[in-house]
């Protein structure tokens, strides 16, 4: 059994929206650097992972945040990994800015082999995850498992240089800008807090256009991310308080 | 007489294209961020500014990058000011990884009045400026003068919430990811070093569709991007090594 461990951030110009807090993407990044980070300091992160062709797929997220916190704020992220089984893994988050939680979220990942694209057991972590595990229950309920949405409306986006990461595939937070850029201005500038759910489904990659369809009832609005080829890509249901 | 000043950066997952080097637009994101920090830091920050209505406006900035540092890697950021007349104010940066230079900028700011939307006389700050001034010139030439960009082939682009900053206009960084999501992957994946000259000349709004018109001579490549009206909002000229 291992601790809840913590990393400091300070938001950066660069994290801010117009409202000059911290903007959703900003605190999932968050969220996923300490992951990284974290996962390789408990040695099972990517760079363990690669010498078998294998990496980390984060297949749900579901993050609730009370209150964004503002530009040059000091915050810690807590995170800790609390379940596991042959298929996933779910790992924890709170954002903590002087004493207060102020965002939480819980991660489901899952293993895949590189050049087979199929899920791995991760049966054969199980010691080192073991050593890993944190008796401490997940701070939200699990991420939804969201399922088609009815489309009202939709944009089309062609997948570009900022968008890819190293494996020329889109990277999580660019979903993440493509959901809030579809959402009015001022339900962004005036919310009490949200809470999103996401599910991950396939991958889009670089020269692909990508549609973003949506639709909304009252303060809660639900995405399907589709590829050329009409793949869901990733599905997501925004919720504002 | 001041002193050059140097901040540091640590180059974070969020930095990095899919080369794993931080992207053009992250390099400029240090040097801009250090540039609001250094100003604040020597009495000519924006909020002293703000209690008269005024702000800062970066006009034109130039880039020379070496080597595109890497994910994970330390870095600093020297900055100085060493010109300043009545409407322009020039503040250099050298990109510092293990004492060597891998990157230099210069850009040129002019006060603007936010109220009339005209340029202010800076003789103003004449006194807390003179005691900023660093004897040292400029690491690279003054950002070129860019002329009329004929226009070869371009793309739209609608202004969203994830583009704008805390006056609802486009980031600057915003721009250069347009120009360089335009550029072709394996161009950016193998240069050698870049030197990219940027012209800001007007702003772009929340929910304008912008539009990125570009063209290219061997290893040159213009852009102009304007607004739904016609007016030219940016010129950028970037020359890869």
């Amino acid at each position: 059994m291992a601790e809840i461990t913590s990393y400091k951030y300070r938001v950066e110009p660069q994290d801010v929206d117009f409202t000059l807090r911290a903007s959703v993407s900003s605190v999932i990044n968050y969220m996923l650097n300490v992951a990284g980070v974290d996962a390789h300091n408990k040695g099972f992160g990517v760079e363990v992972l690669q010498g078998q062709s294998f990496t980390w797929v984060l297949s749900r997220l579901a993050v609730d945040i009370e209150c964004q916190p503002s530009q040059y704020d000091e915050v810690a992220i807590d995170t800790w990994v609390n379940e596991f089984n042959r298929l996933s893994s779910t790992r924890n988050f709170r954002l903590v800015r002087s004493g207060d939680v102020i965002a939480k979220g819980v991660s489901q990942w899952c293993m895949l082999n590189m050049e087979t694209r199929q899920a791995v057991d991760m049966s054969l972590l199980k010691d080192v995850y073991c050593r890993a595990m944190v008796d401490e229950p997940s701070p939200i309920a699990a991420p939804e498992r969201l399922r088609n949405v009815e489309v009202a409306q939709s944009v089309e986006r062609r997948v570009v240089y900022s968008d890819i990461d190293f494996n020329r595939h889109v990277n999580t937070l660019r979903y993440i800008d493509m959901i809030f850029n579809n959402i009015p201005l001022d339900v962004i500038e005036h919310n009490n807090g949200l809470r999103i759910d996401l599910n991950f489904l396939a991958e889009a990659r670089y020269g692909e256009t990508l549609t973003v369809g949506f639709s909304s009832e009252e303060s809660c609005y639900m995405f399907e991310i589709s590829s050329d080829a009409g793949k869901t890509l990733c599905r997501a249901k925004v919720v504002f308080r």
